[in-house]
């Protein structure tokens, strides 16, 4: 089996797999939209909207082909001519799985969680290729043991493959899920990787799929533990406030929304990323000693959750 | 007077007049907050949350200085040998004024308007200046007159100047205020320049000044006129969804945005121009013939609301 076909199934099983463990959580169905992409290829499109536990929420995978232009040159920042690429007959294959879902309940953190693999080729063959991903989360209020299972589950995933992996996907989430002009990191991160063929092809195929296995014992778990838990108005509206944030983050710092809507992907399926309601409010007082103050101090200093070591 | 001088004092004016009259529609008061900038300079933020008719608005002034860096030349676009600039003295001045207004009633049209002077130098005295802005009117409900209205006014300031202006600058608006991945302009238009020096400094002096003396008498009339309206929850529904494009345009691919958070500038008064609330919906349906498919007409095909003709 190519890489192409085992990553393929990899994505579409655990899209599945993901959303059957959500829906039994939610109580409701996700709406399945299969669609086409112009050169080459498709998607399916998984959003829930309403639900009684998420708000807001898609898993998505694609798997897409088509002419290298000059727009996804420039994003992808890479030299074709160095890669040996014939710029007339350059072509890309991308295949991946984004999630993201945003729970209604401020005490439930939102989760996003990204796995791809590209190839890009010329009518020589394949002149590079590479994966990519990662997952991380964004609570509202601290649980810190949340914070900790979920990290846990990461580096287990990360682990399995290389023992030093963790300490390098660990510190680079934080540094990626990073707003410079609100100096605050996105949430408290998890693992991020981009463009990685250093190690062998099976290995970081061997990390998108213990990634992808570890969401629903740890995202899932913490989503079954605290979507019950009370809250007040003002709660809800500190959460619609975070979420301005998250859309801040990805429409202007995020690689993946920038490469995706210039390079013509298929926007509504992108943008699920984006919350149901989101709010702005000019200079926010936080008060000192407070739950949100707490929130803050984590996202404007990033901890380690678990031991880097293995 | 100095250029300069002459700038800070009709954008502080305007902003003070553009304030009240909005006040006074309103019944609340805008919160007045004066700041400096780190490398010499300052601005005054001007906000209103939650008022009667402006859910969420800031008329901000600033006028800043400090050296060239070289994310503002990348952002900028500009090639500071060309243009005779030492590098390492180089020092830009930048002054002008900014406003969005969002109002509660989804009958009432967002503005947007932005007049500002900017001069690079080096030791050897001033090397270039330029002058850009405009303003756009953006409906979440057609109401034609006020279109005709609000570029009637900005067509007038236009030919105050240059009879050929308002041709030039009303067909940029709808270029600039595009969402290439949404395939929608943001909303009607209105006028827009960026980096003009191709008149004497005092005709797009006159230019701003003709603009800025135009948004009472267009916009404030509109919001006097729609702000009583009633109107549905969906009808709010739909206004925040579209409020969701806004937050897209301005976040993805608003040059000023961009330049304003990439320079260091307050990121609180740049992202006044966010809403108070955005909405996400995935895939939401448009019923033919219905007032929010005559939007959507409007935004995806601009029209001609005056004559252009002098």
């Amino acid at each position: 089996m190519t890489m192409r076909a085992a990553m393929a199934r990899l994505v579409y099983d655990a899209q599945a797999q993901i959303i059957s463990g959500l829906e039994a959580i939610d109580g409701g169905a996700f709406y399945k939209d299969p669609w086409t992409y112009a050169s080459g290829g498709g998607g399916l499109t998984g959003v829930l909207e309403d639900g009684v536990v998420i708000e807001r929420g898609g898993v998505n995978v694609s798997e897409v082909r088509g002419p290298l232009t000059d727009r996804m040159i420039q994003v992808l920042a890479i030299d074709p001519e160095r890669l040996g690429l014939d710029s007339h007959t350059a072509t890309f294959y991308a295949v991946g799985i984004s999630g993201v879902i945003h729970p209604r309940n401020p005490m439930a953190p939102t989760v996003h969680f990204n796995w791809r693999y590209f190839e890009l080729e010329s009518a020589s063959g394949v002149a590079t290729w590479w994966f990519g991903g990662g997952a991380d989360l964004t609570p509202y209020y601290m649980d810190e043991s949340d914070c900790v299972l979920f990290h846990q589950h990461q580096k287990a995933a990360c682990d399995a493959v290389d023992a030093g992996l963790y300490g390098v996907l660990k510190p680079a989430a934080d540094d990626y899920f990073y707003l410079p002009f609100r100096k605050e990191h996105r949430g408290v991160g998890g693992t991020f990787y981009m463009k990685r063929s250093d190690l062998p092809a099976d290995a970081w195929y061997a990390l998108a799929e213990g990634g992808l296995g570890s969401i629903l014992p740890s995202y899932g778990e913490i989503l079954k533990k605290q979507f019950m838990r009370g809250y007040t108005d003002a709660q809800r509206e500190w959460q619609l406030y975070r979420r301005g944030r998250y859309v801040e983050f990805n429409l202007v710092s995020d690689v993946g929304t920038q490469f995706g809507l210039a390079s013509g992907g298929r926007t509504e399926s992108i943008l699920m990323s984006m919350p149901r309601h989101a709010m702005w409010s000019y200079n926010r007082e936080i008060i000192p000693g407070s739950p949100e103050a707490e929130l803050m101090a984590v996202v404007t200093q990033p901890r380690d959750w678990v031991s880097a070591s293995a």
